[in-house]
């Protein structure tokens, strides 16, 4: 069904929350971790640095519970429609991974505020 | 500001329906295609299958005005905030390319309707 030749072995990720369709975060999936995430209905996704699943959420508790998987049209990337657990997707404590825009002077601001200070929530 | 070297001069790309909230797609960027999508505030990826910039709608006509971009947490993807022209991101036609559910016996269903059919959307 995937085609995971294409990036080495892995997909694209993207985790949106299901009910108010925020981009959580993107990350990368080998296929243990797809089947593993479609058989227990929670997020598992590949650590490229660490070189070994992981289990989003295993030490937080913030898991994902993926509640649909839609495939993209060429194959190589998933989107996962999540309920995330404990309000916050990112290690730095925010509700998405995507918290800092690009002003107009090309700064980046981050918008939005800490669920959890980023000590407590853990690194990924 | 993004970390172009961690996936081999490339970062990856999100676009989310300004309006809906819905996402569209995932492709690449390089830094070129990043500073002009920046600058002209239409969407530009790079091809990883033909090796260069790819304008997105440059043959459709549906190009992707972008109305926000925000950085991840990790500096190597990018989240824009578009204004699909036309209505269809997808090639095969469909508002989303994610537009196939991973269904309970896991086989795909396409949801949605073809907003073009494939055929005159053009291959991207």
């Amino acid at each position: 069904m995937l085609d995971f030749e294409k990036a080495g072995g892995l997909v694209s990720a993207i985790a949106q929350d299901a009910a108010t369709g925020e981009v959580l975060m993107i990350a990368w999936m080998n296929q243990e971790a797809f089947e593993e995430t479609v058989r227990t209905k929670r997020a598992v996704y590949y650590s490229r640095s660490r070189k070994k699943l992981w289990r989003k959420g295993e030490e937080s508790g913030n898991v994902q519970e993926v509640k649909d998987i839609f495939v993209d049209c060429d194959n190589d990337a998933i989107l996962l429609k999540v309920n995330q657990i404990g309000g916050a997707a990112c290690h730095e404590g925010y509700k998405s991974c995507f918290f800092r825009r690009i002003e107009a002077d090309g700064s980046l601001k981050a918008y939005g505020q800490r669920v959890f200070p980023a000590e407590v929530y853990g690194k990924k």
